[in-house]
Formats: C-alpha cells, structure tokens, sequence
C-alpha cells in the first residue's frame, strides 16, 4: 500500500477487494492497523464479507449497497461542491461507492437518483440545484443519455460513470454507456472506466482540492 | 429486381448502388425503364452520379445531399404522419435519404433539424408539433442520445437511425449510436442499420398503411 | 417509477428485476399497491421468485417460462393484430415475455411456434394467417434467417428480437443473430436489444395504437 | 509456389494478388511459364491488371468481374455436379470467382443469380434443379439468411461463402453474413473466410473427386 | 421436431439440450418415443442428465464425455471414410461428439488423439492412414494451426471445428482457433462453429452420402 | 449552432468538420459572421483548407498542425493553470488542438513535448514544473502508459486523451491507449475520446472557472 | 504427453488442467509415474485439488497461490538470472506460477512485488538490482503501463504478461493490459498470452539456456 | 529522440514515419547529423520517400521492399546468431524490416522464405540449419500457423511476428495471426505487435547480448 498517496496527491488509496484473496486483504487491514492508518475497501461483496473474520468486521463501518468498507472511522463531514446524479435503481451501488469515497474524505455529497432520461423533466426540473455543483458525477447505464443531458444543463464538469448492473443484450457489461459517454456531443463530459464509482471520487476530489 | 414488391408488399425494392458496378446498375435502369418501372437509386455518391452517362442522368432526379436518384418522377404528394428528427448537421444525408424514401411513395415528411440534445429545449419546444406524428424517424450519430430523449416525449414508435458521418474514436462507424438505440431504457425504440434512412422509411411506411 | 407513462405514452413502465436487489423491487412493489397501480415485473427467474416473500407472490401472477409476474390482474382481453413468431423451442421464453406484455395491455395475441427458417414449409404454409397480422414480432436466435424469410413474406412491419438461449460459439450471447436483423436485406425490418420480448411489445402497442 | 499441390492434393495453389507487390506477381508468372505450369492469379483488381506489362498480359485469359487471370488455357469442361448461388448482384464477383476456379480446373459449374430470400419464391422454384447438384455453394452477403433457407432445401452439403461488397452499419466487412453462415440452425453448412470464393471452389472440388 | 430430416436431407436433426428446459426436452422425447422415431440428445451436461428422470434415462445410450444422449439404439456400424482428429486432451469432448454422430447414422469413424502441431511427428507417422479417408474432421482449440498443417496433408476436405475448452486469455471461448480455420493458407479447409462436433459429422455424412 | 453555450456553459460550441460537407461550413461561417459571432473549426484538413473559398480563408487564423482554423481572433491570453503532456511526435497535433480550443477561450497554456515512458527521466525532472498546474492534459498514443505514470506524480487531475496517429496493429485507432487510460491504477485519471483535443480544452476550462 | 520435449528443447511440457477433466488428469499422472517422469500441473484451482484422491495429492508438492502442483520433486535451485516483477498484489498468482516453472527447472528466481507504475518510485529505486537480470518477466494487470516503464529502465528483454485477475469494465479479462503490451512504446518487450505465467518461464529458460 | 538508447539499452531508437509529417521527419534527420549520430527510419512508404528532398535522401540507403532507410551507413557486419522465417511472399516486407535493423546494429542476419505449413516439407527439411539458431524470429500473416510449428522443431525461443499483409475477411489486420501467435501451444513463443519486424529485431538483440 501506498500510505503516503492522499498527503501526496490528496486521495487515499483504496483496496480493491476484487482479485485479492483474503488472506491478501487481511494482511493489507493488519498492516494498516499497526501503522494507524483508515482504510478504505471497495468491491467487498456481502456475501465475501460475511465469510470474514467476526473480530476483524468489527473494526469496520460497512455499506452492502455500495459493497465498501470504512477502517478507522470516516472524517468530519463538509457540505461537498460535488452532486451525484443516478438514472436508475440499478445504478445505486456504483453512486454510493462514489458519496462513500467523497465521506471518507470528509465531503457530504448529495445523491439525487432516477433522473433517468426516460422521464426527462425529473431533471430538468432540478436544474437550479444542479447549478449549485462545482462538480457532477453522473452515473448511468444502458444507453447513457443522461452523460450529454446533464452535460446540456450544467457549467460544471460532468465526471460520467458508466455502469454494468441492467444492462443485458448489446449493454451488457456497460460498454454501449461507456462508448456514450465517450462520443458525447456535449462539451464537458470526462470519463472513468464502468463501475468505477471510487474513480470518479478520487477524480472530482482533485478537481475541487484547493489551489496549493 | 422485384419489380412486384410495391404491389405486394408496400414498399418498392431500391437500387443500393453501393457495392455495384456501373455496368450492373445501367443494366437495373434499362430494364426498368423498358418495363415502365420507377425506380429508387440509394447511395448513389455524387462523383460517381458524375461519371454515369449523360443521357441516362438526364432522365433522373438526383439529389446530391441524400445521394438518391429517382426514375420516372415522385408521385403525388400527400401530407405524411412521419416525422423525422436530425440531431447535426451530419445527420442530414441520411434524414434526406429516408425523405426522399417516403416521397418517393407520395408522403411529404417534415424534417425537423438541428435538435441534438445537448441543447435540449431545442427539442421540448417543439414538442406540440412532435405530438402530431403517428411515427417518428430519429437520426443521430455520435452517442445517440436523441433516441431515448424523444421516445421519453412522444407515444408514437420511435424509429432510430444511427448514423457514421461525424463519428470518430469510439464513435467511428456508428457503432456507439446503434449500441445507444438497442439499449434505451425508453421503451418504443425500434431500430435500423447504421446509415439505413431507407430501410427506416420502408418501416415507417409500413406502420402507417391502412389495414388491408 | 413513472406511474404516469401508460396514460402518456400508451405502454406502461415494466420493472426489469435483473439488476435490482430483492430490496429494492419490495419496496416498488409496496409503493405501487399504496398508490392502486398495476405492476408488470420482467426478468424475474423462478429461483428468485420461489425466494420472495411468500405473501408478496401471493398477490401476483407468475408465469416461469416467460419470467414475468403482473400485480393487479390483467385487462380484459380482446384480439390483437399482432402476431409473434418463434423460430425454435429456446425461443418461447422470450415470445411469452412479449405476450404477456401484451396481455397487461389487453392485447390477446396469437404465438406461432417452431417455424425456424430449416423447416421453411412451415413457414409458408401458415401465410394467410400471417397476413392477417398488422405487426409480426419475430423471435429468433442463432443464425436469425427468420427475420429476412418473414420479412419476405408479409406487408406488416416486423419487430425483430434476437434471442441469446440456444446460441453458443459465434452465436454465444445472440449477437449473430442481432446483427443479422440489422442487416437484413429485408426492409421493413426494425429491432430491439438481444432477448428484449418487453420492448418489442411496447414497440407493437405503439404502432397498433389508434391515432390520438 | 507449391507446383505440385495439384497432383498431391487435388487442387492447385493460386497467387492471391493482393499483398503482392507487381514484381513479386511478375516473378512468379515468368517461373511459371519458364517450368510450363498453368496459373491461376486471384484478387488482381482491373486498374492493377490494366498497370501489368502489355506483353505479360496476353499471354493471360483475364476476367475483371471476378478479378481472375488464368495462364496456359483452361482445361476441358465437363459439366460439374458443383452448383453456385449467388444471393445478389454484388454478390456475383465472389460467385465467379469460385466459377473461374472450378473451370481452371476443369468443371463448368451452374451460376444461379438473384436468389436471395426476401424474394423465396425465386429459390423454391428452382428446387428441382438445386437437387441435382452434389455440393451447392451458397455466396451471400448482408444477414447471409440465403446459407439456411438453401441447407434446409437440398440433401449436399452447403459451403456457406460470406460477402463484404454491399455490406455497410454492421454488416461491413461481411461478418454479420460470416456469423449467420456459422451459426446456422440447419445442419450441413459449411464455411470459409469472407469473400474466399477461391477456397469454397477448392473444397468443391476435394469434396467431388473420386476416391482414390 | 422435423421427423422426415433424416429421410429428406440424409441427417437427423438433433435436440441440443442447451437453451431448453427439463421440461421442453421431456416433451420431444415422449413426443419421439409416441411416434416410433430415435432420437439424438445433444450438449446434455453430466449433472443435468443425473437430475432427468430415472425411467427416462433408462431408455437412453449415455456418454458423459461427449454429453449425446440416443434413444432407439445405433444402427448397424459400417466402417466409415471418415477420419476425426483430435489435437489435445482437451478437444476429445467434441470430437466424440462428432463420432457419436455419425454412429447414430450407422458410421463406425476411427479417432485419432493427441496429434497437436507442438509434436509435429505424430501427425507425420500417421500420413498413411489419414490418407485413407474421403473426409477428414480436424478438431482443435488454442490456436488451431491443426488445421492448416493436416490440409497440408490430406487430399481430402478438411472440416476444421476449432474448440472453447483449453483457451484461456485470448483464446477464450475458441475464437482465435475458428479465426485460424477461416483464415487458413491451406486450400480445402472449411468451418463449423465453435464445439460443433454435430455440425461437423452432419456436413461430413452429406459429403459422403451416395449420389442420388 | 448553439451561440449561447459559452455564455450559458463557460465553453464554446465548435464546429468539427470532419463529417460536414464545405457548403455546410460555408453556411455556418456566413451566419456566424451576420451574427457577430467568433467561431473555432478543428478537424479542417490541409487539404480541405486549400480547396475552401480564398476570401473566407483570409477571415480566419488556420494552423495546418493542430487543423483549426479561428475567425474573429483570439482574446487577450492569460498564463493558463491547465498544462498540456505529449508522449511523442504524433501526439502534437491533438495537443495543439487543445491548446488552441484554450487560446480561443483566452487561456494560453504549456505544452511540454515529447515526454513519452521510454525516456522516463525527461518527465521526473520537470516534476516541479508539472506541480503548478491546476489540471493536467496528457496526450498519447500506442500503449498509454505516459496517463498512469504522470497521475502519480501530481496531485491534479489528470485528463487523458489517447490518440491514434502512431498506433498500428492492436493499437491502430487509439483503442489500445484509451482502454489503458480508463483502465489506469492511478486514481484521478479522466478519459475523453481518441484525439479529442477539444473535448480536453473543454473539461479543463470547466475544472478551472471560478465558482459562480 | 510429449515426455522428450525438455530434452529436445530445455522446457517441459506442463500440464494445464484447465479444460481437462478430473479422470483426464490421474491417467496423465499415473502414467508419468509408471515411467518415471516429472510432472508440473498449472491451473489447478484450490478446489479441485482439495477434490482430487488423497493418495494422488500425497505425492505432489501443491502451492494454492499459484495453483501449480510438482511431481517427482524440484531439482536442485540454482540461482537465476531471470527476474520476475509484479505491479500489485492481484498479479501475484501469474507471477509465481511463472517462478515455481522456473524452479521446477532448477532455476531460483526472485520475486520483485508491489511495483506499479503509480508508485514510480518504488521501481526506480531498485534500478541497481535490475540491471542484474539478463531477462526479466513483469506482471501487470489493469493498464500494463508497468511493461513500457521496466523496459525504458533495463537492457535485458521484457517479457510481458498481462493479467486478468483486477481487471473490470474495459480491463476485465486483461485484454486491455494485453494490448498495452503489444503496443509498448519502448523497443525489447515480447508478450506472451494474459495470465500466461508459464509460458513467460518456458521462454525466459529458452533464452538463457547456454549454446549448444 | 533518445540518442542515449543503443548505449544504455543496446537498441537504437528508430524513427517510425508512419504518423510523423515531412516537416518532423526532417527536423530529426537534421538533427541527428548536427549531432554525428545514424539513424533509423521504418515505415517509410516508397511514395512517400520519392516526395522527401532529393539531397536528403542521397545520404540514406533506402530500401523500397523494407521500407526502410539507413543515415550513416552500416556497422560492419558479423554472421548473426538471429535466423528470420517468413511464410510467404506478402510477408517478406516485415522479414526484411527486422533483417535490416539487425543489419544497422551490425548483425548478418539469414532469411529463409516461403515456409508456410500448407507445405510443411520445406520447413522440416531445413531443421538442421534451424538449430543452428539462438534466436528465430518467425514472420506469418494469414492463419499464422507458423509460429508453432516452428517452436515445436527448435529450442531457441522464437519471436513471432504477425503481419496484415496478405489477410482479408476474419485475417484482415492481422489479428488472427497475433492471436494464434498468443494462443500457441508450443511453449517458448512470445509475440510482438503486428507487423512489428523492427520490435522483433529489437527484442532478439536483447536477447543474444553478451551478459554485462
């Protein structure tokens, strides 16, 4: 683990549960421990989860929607300038990592959900809100309309994360909401890779970060 | 050719000149017109209308734009409850392509230009006139998010076209915009191949005949 | 939930269950029986369903091949003009997903089964029949030839549902079979996603619905 | 060159034109004909023929429809039990292709152009004589539906050859028609690389030859 | 069912398991068994067929390895022209599928194992007998270069059915090996779809039938 | 065109030629001169830029590298906080074009060439320099790596835009580079399209407005 | 099994139980028994070795990180001038699957983990040990930026391995670490297939056997 | 350019036109003779290379098949321990691309032509002359079937190099040739980018360096 990254470059790194073991993740939570550092997991899936260590779970603030879990407590919470939208249900689990990760920063940061374009004056209709964002995480799966709607409506930049949960068919896996946002006809709109929602964090947190 | 089509079916085959040599197609042309047929060439790229015989052009209307030429003159013109939507500047080629389709057949359809959705009340302006269509043909390239905005905003069936013209990196060929119309999460998008403003009006034609 | 889509739109907003926790489509479902909505929910799989909450099954009606459960009763039912297609015995789950789309409608349409393009008689045989149709959806999967054959046949627009259970290899995930409605030499052929029986019967409502 | 693939294998080796520089081409011609072997030369465009020495090219037999040169005459024809369909009009340089190279050696095959399945009629009428080929060669592009509408009707065995010429969105390139060739639900189509109207001649003829 | 197939086309159609539920297959047997036919059970997985009913199970000739299942006995085996070769350990699933094939039809084909280009000499040694064969089934996964080196070989066709079970990275799922089939140097080479053991002792019993 | 997104969105809209004939340019130009409006083209080839009308060339300010051509001139330029990375050669002409879609907006930033990963020192000693930037933009080709590498050595956000001029085989397109971008191990990476310089521009100046 | 190929050519053939079947493997190790041969597996996961006959595991030397299996024990280590990096801690089972091949050989390499590229220092401060190796093998997921960065630092060959096990969205399954590989900028780097750990020892052993 | 490289890496940075303009190109020859320094150049196109000034290119030794040219002359020649195969003739230009780098760095390399395993007897008849190599670099296109054929005949490891040339329909690009090179089952392959004959070269001097 890299500990000194968020006093370098103002993110901490994260462990990404996917891919380890959990002797691996166990090691990397003992170590941190030892060495009084929070930590934050990511892609911890319930049922993985369940199966740790009783004692170990203890130390740990968990989430199951966002699947992320919090070691030594989060920090005290600012109103955040960044605003999460979500399209739709299914796209919950990847905006929760996001508001998570900004939390474990020490940034409170407003989800506002089903603002899918199917019904588009749910999002219109929040336009002023949406104004008052320096940065927008919009996080969308199937098609991806909302990246170039948002990105219509709003001065900010628009951080779109492309998601994989009800996509089936030709969206399966998030790659035709992925390629959306990246052929976006609206000027503004940046990108992470699908379900990347701890990415879209650490990008808005550096957008944010004031002037050193 | 199936010069019985039309009777049969609705819709007349079409010449697609693409993909044809210049022999084949004056052969296509003189047996029409010696069996008194009309007749519908697509694709037919200006440089090469250009290098046909004099003669033969003489005997055509050819539009540079749609890349359609049309043998024997357009039918009488009715007012048509197609509709059809062009997001760019790009997407005109093939907006006029399915036009000059449904012309071709006697319907005079409106094309409403220029209402990508990155300026989104471009489109919610017009949505009155939107209401009146019994179908509508939607043209974008790029990432195609007219499609899922309009089937949001109207009840007819939304016919979407992707279409190449202004794509680039992952957007190149059309393919992010096709992949946007299969995967709307607004429920009445049917879809065509990229390009295809023919085959989009040969469908539209056939939901707005009269039950037989 | 957008309750308000059926009165707007003419088809109602299904809840599509893959991608959505048990959670979540519990709290939809209470919030829809609070507010005396009807309720279709789609890709719902016999394993989880046999899993829900054995009050909350009570109270819909559940269908395993098609993998649908509607809260609140069907409408009354009267003869559709919309015919569906299903080429092989893999087919049916999403045939049935389009009628009983239709049924919650009140749509009573026929379904033809087994008339896979290898056994072509079976096909023609049936082609007044066919023609009696004002829209055909046509489900098919592996080398989907059934859309181009049916296409050939009859003057009503066809709806094209590329299925994924049988196809394996190049065929794996229907996408051959996708890409063959796309292409199809065939006009008046439109498409909808991979498996999508929903969005092929929300198209048909549409096109079949009386002018406003 | 592989001289003596023809005595050992059944079947001689062809120069495939493109990828070869002219000089590469020359070198080998003047091989040839200094070692008195026939040639045949394949994928040689008619503006590169036109660019070949004059004196090189009269000793050839050149055919621009299916860009084929042949060296040293044909063999005597004797009527083929190899039957070739080819779906649409630019389908019929692949077709040819796969003519010439039966002639080449020795068998005058049947060309059967314009049976392509939105017109089934056309193919169903001919059945009697598709019964009498021992191995059919299907060539069809776009959706390539023609491979299993035509392995449903005859008893040989179909050698499905995919075409890219009329193919645009995503049937560019052939591989809409290469997967529908492969995935075909009708059992005996067999199939070679896209537009290799020279390697589906060459199974025809291994699949004819006597036992040895 | 398409009973007459066999007697029409000269292969039986068979039932291939994947994509049908216990019940569907349930139904064509007792439908086969009512009406006198045999019947061949494809792609039907060992812990599946253990969860069929016992009675029917009974009445089946099982092989675990190749996952076929015949009811109605083999007919009388005949020594067949047909030679099946077989790469790797990991190719012999869908090479006895091809041989269980073409017993069900009264074919008795030898399989040769283990003949990978890795170990180019025991493919060599055999020359002599693979020259015996009038047809010749190339199974191989991986990179499939099996099928260019054994076209090398033999005078015969060649029907090359590249395998998913050993591929890992970009071999997963048997893509690279059909790619390597399609795109094979080696004239006489022709393809079926990926695991398609049946496909391929279809089109081989075509090519071998008698003249009619 | 949409002549108030600058005012509204803090970016202007450009014209992107590729994909729109030189009668459409023309018209937008004319309209964007009776208005009074400043406008930026990119993707204006060479070439494309010889063959446009003489009188209107000598309106606008045209550079052949970065193919973007100004009418109405620049602003009054101010030191930029946005730095602008290019790995090598082929990458400048995207990174010019995002500098100068920064220029047209007023902001005149740094470009720093030619610091691509094989060299890796040439970017570790202008560590110190690439600390003063508020954002920064990386542009690269082939593999990529220069995104990965500079994220983790500064604190702002990085913008990564691939790009497709060097790359050939699997990196032919710029795929290869924007997968590495999206698939980065440094947090704070953010993606736009293959060789979309402006779309970088555009999201840099977005990051960096003042707070309304 | 090609029991001579380490003789004929310095590697022994492996077995990948991946693909093969449980009763597949004891004939393969049973018959290497019998003839007094030693044995590698790759691929065998956790719980199928946990399956396989007590008896049969008693006789293995099984490493459960990077799930190989020795028979017949190691030889004696010598140390090598093969080194192996790893970016993170997901890549660790491909890189020690590539040094316990390595060991079964004879060969003692080291294991150089945790190196990715955004930590860049943590590889250039151990630019001294690297300059030892006369190969060295780098493990690398996600972005493989790590491939390009090693072999700017190094004069000795880089053999790539991308891998699969942290990759999501457009890096699941390693692909886009793969081409990341292909495309390296910097001249030396050679790939072998993702998670292909074997197949980098089998050719780090070929390139430092002595001459023969 | 990094005029370090060859003495610290023992490869000099060559300069890939491909993506470069005139103007850059002559910049870095300028350059490199200001400084004293040879120099490099792939990917020159002979029409290209015609176009270039004609002083400049009188200090070059250019070769057309190559497309490569040399400034500064060659280094004295020594029988290379590095052996190139090529497959057939669309493959000589990669051949020779890694021939002449080799040769620029001083080493005589041989080239065996026309190897493809449709006639595998040239290739094995040549094996003694193969072992004789430390390094083989084996240059295929099509099916790629080479690349593990040879590695079965030879314990050096051998660099496979992909080429585009001579591959249309699933073998355009090269991608299927790459993917048998990554898939092959002969141990000691690794692979290089597609059409990378300069990469090749580069990684094989790595290879046969003396150990410093």
């Amino acid at each position: 683990m890299d500990w000194e990254r968020e006093a370098r470059a103002g993110v901490a790194e994260a462990v990404l549960c996917a891919g380890k073991s959990d002797a691996q993740i166990e090691r990397i939570v003992t170590l941190a421990e030892a060495m009084g550092h929070r930590l934050l997991l990511t892609r911890l899936e319930p049922a993985r989860w369940e199966g740790l260590d009783a004692a170990l779970r203890d130390r740990f603030d968990y989430d199951a929607m966002s699947r992320t879990a919090v070691l030594g407590g989060l920090r005290p919470q600012v109103k955040s300038a960044v605003g999460i939208l979500a399209a739709g249900t299914s796209d919950m689990p990847v905006a929760l990592e996001a508001q998570r990760t900004l939390a474990f920063h020490g940034h409170n940061a407003t989800v506002i959900a089903d603002v899918g374009v199917a019904g588009l004056w749910r999002l219109v209709e929040r336009r002023e809100e949406l104004a008052g964002f320096r940065v927008v995480i919009a996080v969308a799966g199937m098609e991806g309309a909302l990246f170039s709607v948002v990105a219509g409506l709003v001065s900010a930049p628009v951080i779109a994360v492309p998601t994989s949960a009800a996509g089936y068919g030709v969206a399966e896996g998030g790659v035709a909401a992925l390629n959306a946002a990246l052929a976006s006809c609206a000027p503004g709109v940046v990108v992470v890779n699908i379900d990347n929602g701890y990415g879209a964090a650490a990008a808005a947190l550096k957008m944010i970060q004031p002037a050193r």
